[in-house]
């Protein structure tokens, strides 16, 4: 890290800063700019140690110089990670299309959209057993039955299963059904959460959060990995801006950068990203293009009678419809290259 | 709720919609606009029901007319609620300051930094002591260690402690000995421990999260009312904007706004809603001026040792001063009345 | 418009509003919902009405209907507007390519640069001439000149040129040399400017403000429509979000968004969207999957001597693999239709 | 300016980077950290130098170290600046209260409001002639006609007076009547107007962008005074979130953070900062707090009439308490000192 001070230090304030970067292991090199000492700190720096730094009479302010994040870096694994789910893997260049309804809702509704997306070319099926929502007053998922359905669903299609845990407490029991665990947006930075899904041997999809940066968003995958668990599959989403026509803001500038920052798969989930099912098929065909490795998208049978995300659903045919276009666009991608 | 028809809907869309508007149980009046017809849907509406109609064919967008919140309106309870804490209430008038070092570091530092900022005027005490961190290589806290020394330090000096809880695991043990449960910014919409928290009896300090809207806010706090603890104190903590110079954007008209549209008190976090020690006092009695019914601040006994938080920490001197001023300050206003 | 009263309003309010609302030219519809009164207004409302009807006794919020524009709006217009540019029609369905360095740095450069471009499939050129830039220390532009060096290049190339105005005194000797005028997206509420642009005759080309919603957008479009111009061309060019690792948040959602709301041409500047070229690239396919109408891309033929967003500017050779790229992706998109 | 390489960057490439920093003029450190090269470049840098460098090959980023602006930085001027307005001081540690509707709408009505708002202590008078607004249906302003009633009023009031110019082309017809000229929110980087009022000798009120970082605040700010015009007043009026219940949300961190780190005076729009009327009271309370030097108010007769802003203004009767509680609170903050 670079340590700026202030103009017209006195060498006292140098001096200490410099005696306390020798005692934390720094080595210290000075510097004598135009109008101000740069102290650069060579050594391992952490958020804590620049803090420390920070209030050290004489500082200006302290620019961090390497990023904060290692496992989770391009740089400590050049070659890209592919995440197994069962047969499918994902990072190896292929799309993979996760759809389902928002939430279980009962096992006939769930039963009949896992084979209607299948047909139409899903690779994976999603749906919520747990529902906590913004509302109190709103259904709040059938649990544990929800799972059960879950893995019916698994065993009439064939298809592995993503599904949402929030609590630590229904980790076990979630991994016991499901094939991926989902962080969800508002869990990102639940760092008991993310803890313990380091310790468990099943991928996990780590959705962006709302107001989280790349860099927050990269650290929390590195909370997984440095807890024992690899598998973590980064999951665009949206984020909130000032814009209120969509729910969210779909950033897909996300991929190319996660890509370029990490050896991480990345997916996309234009359905939370818009909020509306109108734009969900340009925003999948844009996340093709911008090279995303899948995409989780939002369906129901009859999107005005769903518990939630009724909005954002869309209907088996248009579905079917969107399929169609995003491998005839992936094949194109691929002639191109 | 309302709902906007598009421009020249057939009749028989029309009649959908006002169809299973009574069947949901509601009444419906329908009304011919300059350019479109509008249904207005009279009933309990919630979340769920407006995405339900959202995607009728026909319509064009669903306007909410009543709040979402309801036990946590003024609406709902015109009298202000006051929070007791021991001795001390919130919400009465009275201006309390929590104070104390981010993170419990060691038994000796903490008893010292109680005495410190009880004798500079505070009220209440605070300090983390589990602590999850952004980075997974950060310093975590000192877990139920922490908590003893929390309790020590209320024994020495009469104060209540405040201590966050961002695990429905640690509730319990939590609770044993601390007499706030602070629920931190990244916790706002962790459904499950706002429903957990609604069964004890101990009040719960709600942060905003950075990127919640005020209505979100509520709703969390909504949460907590509707599993049954009414003792909910909102702590206004910076919101997430694209300035870099500060931490985070603290948010003031979020004070006014508490008071006009709840029930509940609200105090304010000058330390983590800067991020500068240099913004601390002028902000700490910009949040006075707008009519907070408290504070909470971070004190450190030498903020370049701190373990977390030290560039947002006041030094015990400063803190000192600055309470003399929000003494003052707050003696003026009322005399002002 | 909608207007709630405030919960057990007195009858003389709900007159009083009634009877301000027949002075206006409203017709008026009571309804008794649960908890309040709504009064439906049927007329032509606009903000400094709505404004007007909010700080009456007993109002709660007024809530707006209808779209706020008209000229602008596929409601107005159900035809999708082709805007032509010499030879070039933009919003025909083709891919409309506008390339070329950020500023016109000197005739050599330009020149060398336009025929490069050209080559590589350019359908248009870009350069600024005019460039007041953030600091007052940078360049800023070499003006008429500049406009000279452009119109050579359009002599040279035959391709039309794009160039920025800023000042309502500048627009005439602009529109000399110029084919397109474009408003940047600083100016995007100048609202002088927008007026006087709507009495040329020449296309217009209108960035999205940084904090712009879509909304305010379309605003801008109907000021330059309604004062008589309606030759005009979006350009998203991101916004502002809390995200740093990227100049701008590139919101690909208003592709289809103003493709559902308006009937103007949309085009995508992935350079200052993003403002890294290593992201240029993937972007712009992005772009044309959520289906644009052209890309604006800033290419320099040594990005590290440009005087102005170089680290955004692709060279000539990059610039040439990503057109190859966009032509394969768009034959794509068509046959899969 | 700090140049980060990549890891492993090739010698030749670290070569590269120094010739071209000793070509512009630059003295070169090099670094060997634990992981990569840093280059410490000496020499005055800009944002033009910075981006040069940022796309040759090696260099992972570049790290600016002196702030941009130099002569509106505290650095450069230790000494608090004070503007004349008239016999009145902004920034000598009194409180200018500046009041007026948004709008001047009639001679009538704006003389007998400038009475009653002196009447109850403003010591400036505000009200728009042009108003250029964000739908080209609504009110655009007296004009000229606007500017004789201002100066009218100051006659029969003897305060100063305030009114925005938004275009070059009338600064020498504003001039000639107003006392201080605004620069409105949205022409903030709308740098040919701001290089034109550097060249006059009056002051200006340069309003924050809704968007606008504080550095580039500043840096508008630096547009001015770099042009010849060193008296600046700042204006913060709120920004732009994702905050729906107030129209914009008011930074008042920005009131110390401008102290810290220009010489500048700065004042505070809590009107336009929030949008409601409600909340203009305790915000302006507030914005005392926090240390403002003055404070922007709307004020109205009839805010219900008002053809803009009526909802945010308030009634003669709310400002004359309001500025009798400003005065009271500002006595506090002296004796308390």
């Amino acid at each position: 890290m670079i340590i700026v001070m202030e103009k017209n230090t006195p060498q006292e304030q140098i001096e200490q800063v410099s005696e306390k970067l020798k005692d934390k292991g720094f080595q210290v090199h000075l510097s004598q700019g135009v109008e101000r000492i740069i102290i650069g700190a060579i050594g391992e720096r952490s958020q804590a140690i620049m803090e420390m730094f920070e209030t050290l009479p004489g500082v200006e302010k302290i620019v961090p110089i390497v990023q904060p994040f290692k496992l989770a870096s391009r740089e400590f694994k050049h070659q890209t990670s592919v995440v197994r789910v069962g047969d499918n893997p994902i990072g190896d260049g292929k799309i993979q299309i996760i759809a389902g309804p928002c939430a279980v809702e009962s096992r006939e509704l769930f039963l009949e959209a896992a084979m209607m997306v299948k047909e139409a070319g899903a690779t994976m099926l999603r749906g919520g057993a747990f529902k906590p929502r913004t509302s109190p007053y709103s259904f709040q998922g059938l649990e544990e039955e929800g799972l059960k359905i879950l893995a019916e669903a698994r065993e009439l299609t064939g298809l592995p299963v993503v599904t949402e845990v929030m609590d630590p407490r229904i980790i076990d029991i979630v991994a016991c059904y499901a094939d991926v665990l989902q962080v969800g947006a508002r869990n990102m930075q639940n760092f008991f959460l993310l803890r313990e899904l380091g310790k468990i041997n099943k991928p996990v999809l780590l959705k962006r959060g709302p107001s989280a940066t790349i860099e927050e968003w990269i650290m929390a995958a590195e909370y997984i990995i440095s807890s024992g668990n690899s598998q973590v599959i980064m999951c665009e989403r949206g984020i909130r801006t000032f814009e209120n026509y969509t729910r969210n803001t779909l950033d897909l500038s996300a991929v190319p950068l996660i890509k370029q920052l990490t050896h991480l798969p990345i997916i996309v989930d234009p359905s939370h990203g818009t909020g509306k099912w109108k734009l969900v098929e340009p925003m999948a065909l844009a996340a093709i293009g911008a090279g995303c490795d899948g995409l989780m998208v939002e369906v129901h049978q009859n999107p005005s009678e769903a518990l939630s995300d009724g909005p954002q659903s869309l209907t088996p045919e248009n579905f079917n419809t969107m399929v169609k276009k995003i491998q005839n666009l992936k094949a194109a991608l691929e002639n191109g290259q």
